[in-house]
């Protein structure tokens, strides 16, 4: 059979030219209302540039710091549109990047608000659920590299603090997908890369909530919560503050600036607006559905992660990094009522939902390791999964150091390597039963117990180790006293 | 190309006959250390029978409830072949399976002891590490049910007893690896099936480490513990108790029972042993390392769920269920020194770590809910994960009440089903964030929040809900006042 | 807050008894119509018994190894019950095991068929569409092995013939979801455990159109298809013939054996009816569509495969095994009209659909190898993906011979293990591209290339190799006369 | 207990400034060879720019679209570092993306070669092995789309162009990680993107057999191959010609030129060196194992991929777009001979390997059509995979027609979306049984078949449809006969 070659006839197709419309995304007709409208035009529409060089006060939009519903949007979002929001990594210290990291009251950057409004016009309100879609993230180019931290335990420590009490420090480099450490020779994974923050603007009764409730545990905590006893990051909660204040596009020093700044909540801990969960869930194809509190619903945004493990337990703990979010929002008008029911005093008390995207790395086999509720002076707390949790990840930290790491080493490694921590077991009093799962293929070697005890394969030399400043301070530690080492 | 089909020449191949050795499986070699022996004859060897239609006392072997050194091996095993333990569920009520569970102070069964030895017959030692992989399971043929409940929260209550105070129950019917309840409709999932028990025996000083801090615990806890004012489910601790006391070939009313009886460990804690820590990844394929504290290991195991979300919530919580197990053992010699450090004040405070296996159900779509350490009363707690996960709990059970589920189906089933609970979060003082991921795949419905309210398709009837029974108690329950429900 | 535990008062769950119907399975009520009608009793209803030490002849209910309307049915089930379907492995042989398989020419076992109806008693109609769902399936009890061969060339030979004239073996035993063998030492992995045969029976019209297009490639194929110079199994079709024939309730020598005899189909090859497809993702929980040609649809089963690769290149290249389905039917009315659409010169000429299961044994790490249409003459063919993939499979054995493999056991290896076949590219002419993916997880040893070439660890010591006939026949081999070995 | 936050002591930590070498990345240090050596700055080196708004004889390194070891190399690597290729899409014609596509005799552009040295300065050398770890790629920012067409069948066709014998086009826009399509409504997936060209140059001795053999194929292969009968796709090979031949830094005109381009191989087909094998799992993370055949190996690449189902369908059967590759290249030295055995007449009939990356895109459901080798006239062809998968890809496209899907709307889908093709079974003669997996959940609407044909939720409406042109050959279409449609 013979098969005639002709050339094309360009003619036959010149209806198809995008002059006549044929291609007009507005032609795009499809009867399930979950269909996204497209966009006018492909690609993501940048609302909030960064550049990595400059400081977070000599950016082309303005930062902020703390949550308040008075901080103005610095851009605005339609539904349905991708938009792009670029942000240096948390701490905005570009030009202290090869420092130790400082402390834990040091404030967090965001990025935004952003206002989200439907395609008519009308803005978010509140009680609406504003769904974000997370479509895509990653590093900013020409910026491929992150790290992770502790803090000095005077300085506010983290999870581990009473065992770990010095700074210390480990620098991740990407490529692509991967992240590699000198410091952390052995280990090489692909990122689930997410933002640690994402939120709504609260509005000044949620406000208030918030700031009630942490001042009355940073007054009474220590004395009254066994927990404190356990977990030694310090303060308990960080209150408002006007010291190293940053309000975006309201003035310092003007009587509007010193009003919010004494009410506006920290950064720090996640709450009802979503926040700073650092869920590393949230990446590539998540899809969150956060509360509305006030019109514009004011987006915002922050902390990139290349990557993180459960708990993000080295508290500057992830894979901390400059970088970009593409997102797409939807509003479900009256969603809060809707989807979301309060679990605590008042409408207000509720917390986000999210879709887990399709695109988290993949790994088959799981090295894990138990902890139960018993604190390492042998107390036995009540169900308790924080104790638990410390336990697994304390064992895990001395198994790995069986393989050529040293504790520190380890300690930033499960921070954030994409380990999976979970409460396994909470009603058998009185042990909460924690599980900490660690894939062994990010190891270059074979980590699993084996019978045969000669070592496969040449063994890891901790040269360099993570960079670790003096530490001199004179709180005891409640480390074992029955280990050797 | 014609080919030539001739007929078989059978004395071809004589040589290949077992007699002459070749199948022997002795024959087998390799110079891995790793790949396992082969069994002398295929099939597990069953050394642990069970009758399902008997009761406990009238089983064949003898059953225990108890940890003690002393209770004495029922059967033995060898390093490398393949054993069969067979189970009844937890509480061996095979007669009053229809009722509703009595209380949380039912004793648990465990099923066994195991004394492990090595090829040479040389058992197990203190200090070894019993690897335990876990071959196969399921339900014992002709019984392929189970069910799920709450207690009265009179008679010990679960997770959530402050929430619902009565004691409910769901039967579960199995098809293969689905799971179907009369009392849920609407879902059905594969069984992510395990033995909530894998332990070793612990010696007589770990057991006297277990019985000091648990009775200090039940002794001062409720009133030094602020998680006891969020956790309501009593007792604290269960202490050792001769009511209803099993201990397998010790028979009951001589003095060495009296004595053992006095001291011996209830069951229903996960320990430094394993024991019944209900992790849910204990499954297919899986591979446990457990420490050894007596010679022999002393092995047990019980407690067989069919499926069981992370947690357990409702306490009687997995689908329970009679069952088989298929283990294999190996003994890593000197194990506990070179794998598991201690971390607490002897060498005997450690915990076991385990692999888990290839064959997991596979989801790939979740919803997840997010929970902080505020309590329901707006009350802030210090990076507590228990009452995070609790929020978690909560707002997902208020979720799927807006599908068509009471909150009692969707707390029994959040107990059961195979969802996820991760501590996301832990260092952002002073929320943790703790959160659910539920498979959206086990519903016949669309879960997810939608723009689109329309109803899609058939929603379900409530008809028949899970059995309740008649609450009369009259202690307050903390549900949120502000809640109209 | 102290807590009252009162013992659980009886008489509260009286009227939960079983008795007054609470539990009847009857009461279960839900709207959605996907949902599974509850079983009367729980467990699955055996419907054919099997006893592996029975001979073929000698089983309770009459076995088959045809494709004919008119064998009678030897078990009925009902649509929404689980039953239960019994099998030795295909060849029925089971005082031969030990010996070297025969030939290709082994009639291929059945067993029912069975006849499904609906609830009223309405059997399927010619029309429907029968819905299989494999609830669960296994060994059967203390039968825990199976085994995987090549046939002689001069009897049939397999996918790589030319390449491995003689008849091998490998035993396979199983130890829970894993196998291993002694043949073939340093694998071990989970079974993808699957029937190679599910399938409907076909109508007379049909039967003759399978008949006759078949004998037509049978008399014709050789001299017109290029492929036979490349794949020389043989024969090209397996025709009707009344040796061996079994079927069912029909009694040998009658004048009906005599007529159907001459007519029925082979079982060998998958057809429009499903039938021997040996897909091996008909797994746990997967659910097949078949159509139905003749009233009660006649479903038969068989070939139980412990594990296979795709393709089956061995020919009897699964781990061929005796074992049980748990099977669950449902009815979709003129669902071949609904759902099909026939692809060929009949409404006849249509192909099963499937759902794959969601416990498939799980994978993060795979080596790929790419084949390309040209074959190992040098020639090339024309997007020949049967070539292509012949390549595939052959630099991967080439290639696990690096790591201590003999060809012959690779091959088996190849083809009962869980690796992938795929047809990647089939459009660049004239090159097909087929990709052959093996799961490295199933080795003892890292099989990746690597730049370092000093052995880690131990390698593989080829004793015992697979069992082999010593073969002595005359065809020339297409082995690539280039390669050294 | 009272914690002091003191102000952090930069001192103390100003021994870890990089000026004092402790970032330097050369001081990384690890005993394992497979650990990747540091780049010594982070980011990408972009080594071949694109500028998609030029034409790509315009761009400012000359692109090839030929096979040859004598194209120069345009740029260079080392081993270990990460460097970037851009590209525009295989066509390059850029101004004419709103056309449909005019041939498949279109050369395919490559873009490279790049020149491949160790750390030393030593160029790959041919026996060597190239690994190529392909650490990132994606879309060019700013040119998120791409699209899928098929070709006129006489322009040469695709797959299955006896039965969709026009030329048509989708366009596809990107939201990040997701394609959709207004031509395609109802359907959004997240991207398998890759490159479908990766490849190394080929040596004169591998050319010349290119060359022959294909042009035995182009001159005999119609009369002689059964399958031609079935593949309507023409031509069988594309030869070297000099129409529309670009060669990359050699000047078209010169005698160089004209020497080199009657005798440089089409793009088109995957070889030996790899090259245009559209393998959809050449993602992120996956790492390449290339013969080398040339010094300095001369990578080229292109072709990129947002998503494309096994086979490619359509021909032009990907999402065609612009894109960018981050690649790490290694060398291992004497690979060929180490790792991969020639299959064919001389040591150069070789196929690459490859290992699979971890972050492809997550299903767990599928639905599955199967195919067997009777093609759509009824013919029964030998074991043909070919033939199989035409059967298995027929039978989707009609199934999904039931959802509201035109035939070109599915096939075109079907070439693009994350679908599996697989060979299931190769040796049941007559039939090979190929499978075609989808993934449901890349449709808003349930595909699977049900009982309740009440259809759930609003239906798609097809409008607009792909675009097509006017076909007005004259060829006889093989469609069967007996269908209504």
């Amino acid at each position: 059979m013979a098969v005639k070659l002709q050339s094309y006839d360009e003619s036959s197709i010149s209806s198809l030219q995008p002059q006549q419309g044929i291609f007009n995304p507005s032609s795009y007709h499809c009867s399930s209302s979950t269909r996204p409208k497209m966009a006018s035009s492909y690609g993501a529409r940048l609302v909030v540039p960064i550049d990595v060089k400059k400081k977070p006060r000599e950016q082309k939009l303005p930062l902020h710091n703390r949550w308040h519903p008075d901080i103005p949007p610095v851009a605005e979002a339609t539904v349905g549109e991708v938009f792009r929001v670029e942000m240096v990594d948390f701490s905005g210290e570009v030009s202290q990047r090869n420092t130790l990291p400082r402390t834990s009251r040091m404030p967090i950057l965001q990025f935004g608000p952003i206002r989200i409004s439907d395609k008519d016009g009308i803005p978010a309100q509140p009680g609406d659920l504003l769904v974000v879609e997370i479509c895509n993230l990653g590093p900013l180019p020409g910026d491929e590299w992150g790290f992770t931290a502790t803090f000095d335990r005077e300085n506010g420590g983290g999870f581990l603090t009473d065992h770990f009490p010095c700074a210390t420090k480990a620098i991740w480099y990407f490529e692509g997908i991967y992240a590699y450490s000198p410091q952390i020779p052995g280990v090489r994974f692909p990122g689930l890369t997410h933002p640690g923050i994402v939120g709504t603007a609260p509005s000044t009764e949620l406000l208030n909530i918030w700031n009630k409730r942490e001042r009355e545990l940073e007054e009474n905590g220590v004395k009254s919560l066994k927990l404190c006893e356990v977990v030694h990051q310090r303060p308990l909660a960080s209150l408002p503050s006007t010291k190293g204040c940053v309000l975006g596009g309201i003035k310092e020093g003007t009587p509007e600036w010193e009003k919010i700044a004494v009410e506006a909540a920290r950064t720090i801990p996640g709450r009802e607006n979503g926040g700073n969960c650092d869920i590393k869930n949230l990446s590539r194809g998540s899809k969150v559905y956060l509360p509305v509190f006030i019109e514009g619903a004011n987006l915002s945004t922050g902390d990139m992660h290349f990557s993180q493990g459960d708990g993000e337990i080295a508290f500057c703990g992830a894979i901390e990094m400059s970088g970009f979010l593409e997102l797409k929002c939807e509003i479900i008008r009256d969603g809060m009522k809707e989807y979301l029911t309060p679990m605590g005093p008042t409408p207000l008390h509720v917390n986000p939902i999210f879709e887990i995207g399709p695109v988290e790395p993949r790994f088959s086999e799981w090295l894990v390791f138990e902890g139960i509720s018993v604190d390492e002076s042998g107390k036995q707390h009540y169900l308790d999964a924080t104790v638990a949790y410390k336990r697994a990840v304390l064992n895990a930290i001395d198994y790995l150091s069986k393989f050529g790491y040293s504790k520190e080493q380890s300690y930033l490694l499960l921070s954030c390597c994409p380990c999976e921590g979970r409460i396994s077991g909470i009603v058998d009093a009185p042990n909460a039963v924690a599980t900490l799962a660690i894939p062994t293929a990010i190891f270059d070697q074979d980590i699993r117990p084996k019978t045969n005890k000669v070592p496969v394969g040449p063994r890891i030399v901790r040269t360099p180790d993570v960079l670790k400043c003096t530490y001199d301070g004179n709180l005891p530690t409640t480390r074992n006293p029955s280990s050797a080492t």
